[in-house]
């Protein structure tokens, strides 16, 4: 990367492609474009670094793209979404990885504007994610060489909900840990940690929901950049983010249930914290009174004289414990 | 089955039915298809053993399915859908069956191509679920004979949705059996059963919900592979369905009030065990403090030189106990 | 009814009307009908004892019923549903009532077919709901007769509704009961019964909800069968079953509202139950302890000799119990 | 009202009006509504008093109502509703009152029977939601007299919209002072309390959402007796009757608040209550265990013999309490 | 300000504009507007001090606005809506924000009427909202002159909107205050304060949610006010209000995790005093009782006159309470 730091117009790939042909063009500008482009031709630029903001500016007045177009893609907190314009149709999807461990989710905004011919693609950083589209694209028998625009960006929504599946793959594993603490070793768990679960699949939740509905408008779309041919294939994409929705709901329930398995937990305890003292104090109060009793100094108490008057309150603490403890056992205290 | 093991085309049945004929054949190769399929007949092709995939495959390219299909059959993690191609309806749905008891729930992916003449099953293991189906395409007389292919696959969702009948069934005995436990016996039941009832059914929703859909899908078909002779049919399967989605919602509710139920007995036993302390404690607390105020040693305390302070202090202790019980009993703590 | 056991057609009773003409025939077999079935007049037919299950099946081949008619009118665990067929209108309905209390609620099946001219109604048993139809019936002045087989069935269907009114109203019944109790004498409650009154609202539920839909297919169908004429008096069932629904969800939240009070109410009484032994328990353990002190036996212990030593420590217990009290009285624990 | 008790037909007041004319006219019977009707006009007919059910039945008859209507006009448990036939459009509407404290809500049915040219209204009592109506008929620059019978019917809604906003606001009172009263004087404050007003706001939702279904079919209606003129004021009435309905749901949930509060200060409370115990309780438990020890009567007990063996003891009580205050000091307890 | 106090008419500000064109009017009267429109600009007139009613009611007139917008504009309580008229669009909208605190929210009215060539802004109070706006109008080069008045519209809308998403950030961080406070120090968090919180969310949910209705029934509107040119943009507005919308569902899903979070920490505190009681008790209790046992005075107790009988009561205490410590240590209560 720091070998291209200098480059500032590195990022400017362009890949044409058709059933026969493959080409990979790096532009210096975009005004190198009027003579390449061609319509028996399809045409994949990739930009990506965000921070070359002239860039995206440029792309968006030499293709004639709408202004909201580059708002949308410059404001990185822009919802998942696909808007049909007369020239091109512009699809604002996030990438969802993580680098270490699933508490430090990145987010990634990817925004793709396609017609019949061209798909540009705008990265805010240069991740990996179109590595395995490229080395598609150079396999001269793959559907990508020989299906529309629309298919390309087909499989670029299908990879991106992969990766959704793997994060959720990630969260519910630690939903199980969770689970598993809770029930072999409740001081491990803090309530904090099952609720930072759940914020992270509300993370999650805001990100595919708008997925979903950007899927359905494809679906409904009557614009002419999308052919019939790749109906099946988005219908099945589509099929894959209901059942990530399904997963995540699943998840939400479970994580629900946590709470609720930890607040019953609490109360167990405490009851049985409180069974141990009642019955402690049940049997010891009255022994103690009875013994207190005895303790008493009236110059006229017979019971002391008596020979086996000690022997006798001993007999009577073991009788009425042993009652008391009787009592709780059927009770089922213990 | 370790008979067969040797010939891996073994699981290529063919059957062909009109209303006058019914025929089996056994299959060596696809190839011989091309002799036997005439627009007069139907045709049952059933295939199963999943390791075969190379079979999946060739059956897709002959019969010249769409690429996603031979992707939704394959990956048996596929939501239950139909979906309408040109050429063919693909159904894919889930069988629910459990071999012992409830908590081992198995779940077989059953997927269906169909269209005017031929009717395609995919199964992943050898079940018996066909068998019925093989007895009724026998009888000359059943209406599997006289009616069209999707009076066929009519068929199957009617098996697969009473085999869910079935396990709700079975779910809802385990609910009783707690509910019975809870009442009787508190000590019998944990938390973690209920819960564990709990993700049973939601395991079934994750996968009746979709078959609702794709029912539905197929009422508002307009495809041709479905004639209007079917309607009534699908009507009843789709009416199976929301039974059986009510059925489940309502055993979710029943489960949510088996955890109010636990969690108010915890409460009412932690009541019961805080009045048992209670009352112990108040009764003995300030007879024992007057015992012990007759045990200190001051050296002028005309009550301990009284002829009748012994006995005084006995009748004082059980008047005082007599009017805290009849307190209590007032309050009905007990 | 000992007397028609004997006579295994006797159930096959025919009504013929239009609105100059009345007649009752008893049928000895379906054959009989050729002879009447005229296209000026109305016919109703009325057949229960659903053990006689083959007149069941003889008039639906009879009149030409579809094959799932059979199948949802034999299947008393049917859902209450309506279907246009090309020859009949079929609805399938419940009816609710209770021979002695609430707990004890029955359900009995009515199906109905009906067609421009004739009217066939099924039942399980031979209760007396169709008494009053025939009464209104015989009225040659009666709507009864002028309207269309539509307004009979309609007749059907709000007697059906008035049923739910009357059981919901025994429900609510319990339920203020319930609440009385629980304001009056909470001993007396025990959440189980709570509970048993929620499950009856479901079961109820489950009824009435498809008895809705059922109305409202009937409002959309574009049947022929069904005349404009009945639309006000079908909007007018429908409105009931909307009332009947809201009535039933508002009932389901009192209940709810129960529960909360009964677990309100165990809370509160746990509170008290604490604040007694509270109370007693700090007011009196000090004071027991100043006590042991001076029971304790040291040899050089001033206070003991003192002469107003004993008379002091009384006075110590005095203002020390007071203040405890006051202090209890200023928090507004009693 | 006594004066007119022995004249049965008082209620018939008829009101004729357009443009330039407006006239009161009394009517003893319905045929002289024969003379005085001409399409030129428009006629408001006003009837109360529902126990004179004949005069009810006489109007429907005369006008031609269609049977449901005079059973919905009687039935003052009727849903508020709007139903088109083809001569009328009826309205069944509920108007709320209450004539001392909000506790007792008052209901009176009000419906309304309108065509191009007439109004019929039908009160159950004289009450004087029409008074302001009638002032602004009489009124010649008036928008009800330029504009039609639809306009007219408009203005009773939006009176009795208003009346619920003022229901609603009284409501809204009683509430406050419950949070007001729970926040300063819990004592003061009963569950029950907060449940009738939950039941309150229910029986308003109940009139209410039907309301709003009302209007909303007000303007989907097609019938030709509402004109494109009134459009923006039925729409006006819409948003009020929305308005009027997230008015009612926020304070359905300021009451599951309150209800919440309530729950978590009586945990407060009990959490208080065990503090004070459990400070009390160990503090002088262990004091008492040790003043008991050196009441024990050993004849070989060193520490009785020691000069500052009492004086010790007391400071050992000092430095035990001391430390253990300062314990719950730093663990926040009080 | 008082400056102006003397001039009524003051508030009269006309900005007419076009793509060449940009001037600023200052009207005494409306009678003038006669002269300066022409249907070549576009006009805005903005009117702000909502106390001169009467210039309400004559721009009404003089712009033909039909009756209920005056009624809408002055009620300050109307709900956001958008309504389309004949000749003119009806926006009524709302601003939010605060001048010191996030408690003290400032809600105010902001009506917008426009068509092909006027835009008439009527606000309550003069605050800064369209000072922006005037910048932007005399750009040349800007959209605001070359778009219709639609765009002008807005451009309003979506400064509204940004001013949401400011107030929202402000509650944010509030209620992460509350998170850290609730973590960190419970004895700083009042329940009180979570819900008063929460009641901010509820205003402006009442607000939000019928703005997102106003933009959607744009989206919908065939007004021929509203040009092609602005969908993108009016789309834009609208996820905007999606994702606002979103966003509090968040928050107020947060706040209920806060409330929970409370409850639990209160359940655990009352654990922690409860278990240290029990502790303390259980351990002391028994011990006390022997003591007790001891003090007693029988004349025949052979134990109390053992050389070690002392040595071997303390030996016996100290092992009681160490199997309890240890008893208590394996429970995990410590």
């Amino acid at each position: 990367m720091s070998s291209n730091s200098s480059n500032p117009h590195r990022s400017l790939e362009l890949y044409s492609f058709s059933e026969q042909h493959f080409e990979k063009h790096h532009l210096r500008s975009l005004t190198e474009l009027d003579e390449i482009l061609d319509t028996e031709k399809k045409y994949w630029l990739n930009i990506h670094k965000s921070n070359q903001e002239e860039i995206f500016k440029e792309v968006c007045t030499y293709f004639d793209l709408h202004p909201v177009v580059l708002d949308d893609i410059d404001n990185t907190d822009q919802r998942p979404k696909l808007e049909d314009f007369d020239n091109f149709i512009l699809i604002v999807s996030k990438m969802l990885y993580t680098k270490s461990d699933i508490e430090h989710l990145e987010i990634e905004q990817v925004s793709i504007a396609f017609n019949k011919n061209i798909i540009i693609t705008f990265q805010e950083n240069e991740y990996d994610i179109f590595d395995p589209l490229r080395t598609r694209l150079e396999n001269p028998n793959g559907k990508m060489r020989k299906y529309g625009t629309d298919y390309f960006v087909y499989t670029i929504l299908d990879a991106i909900l992969d990766q959704y599946y793997v994060i959720l793959e990630l969260i519910s594993d630690q939903t199980e840990k969770l689970e598993d603490d809770i029930v072999n070793d409740m001081k491990k768990v803090r309530l904090a940690d099952i609720y930072k679960q759940r914020k992270s699949l509300q993370e999650i939740k805001k990100i595919i929901w708008p997925t979903r509905e950007l899927i359905s408008a494809w679906r409904k779309s009557d614009s002419h950049f999308i052919t019939k041919r790749s109906t099946p294939f988005i219908n099945d994409v589509y099929e894959s983010a209901v059942e990530i929705i399904e997963n995540l709901e699943m998840q939400r329930e479970s994580i629900t249930t946590l709470v609720e398995i930890f607040m019953t937990n609490i109360s167990l305890k405490q009851n049985e914290v409180m069974k141990t003292l009642t019955i402690i104090a049940t049997i010891f109060i009255p022994l103690t009174f009875i013994a207190g009793v005895y303790g008493m100094n009236f110059e006229n108490m017979p019971e002391l004289g008596w020979e086996y008057g000690y022997l006798s309150s001993w007999i009577f603490f073991l009788v009425v414990s042993s009652l008391m403890m009787y009592y709780f056992k059927r009770k089922r205290w213990f």
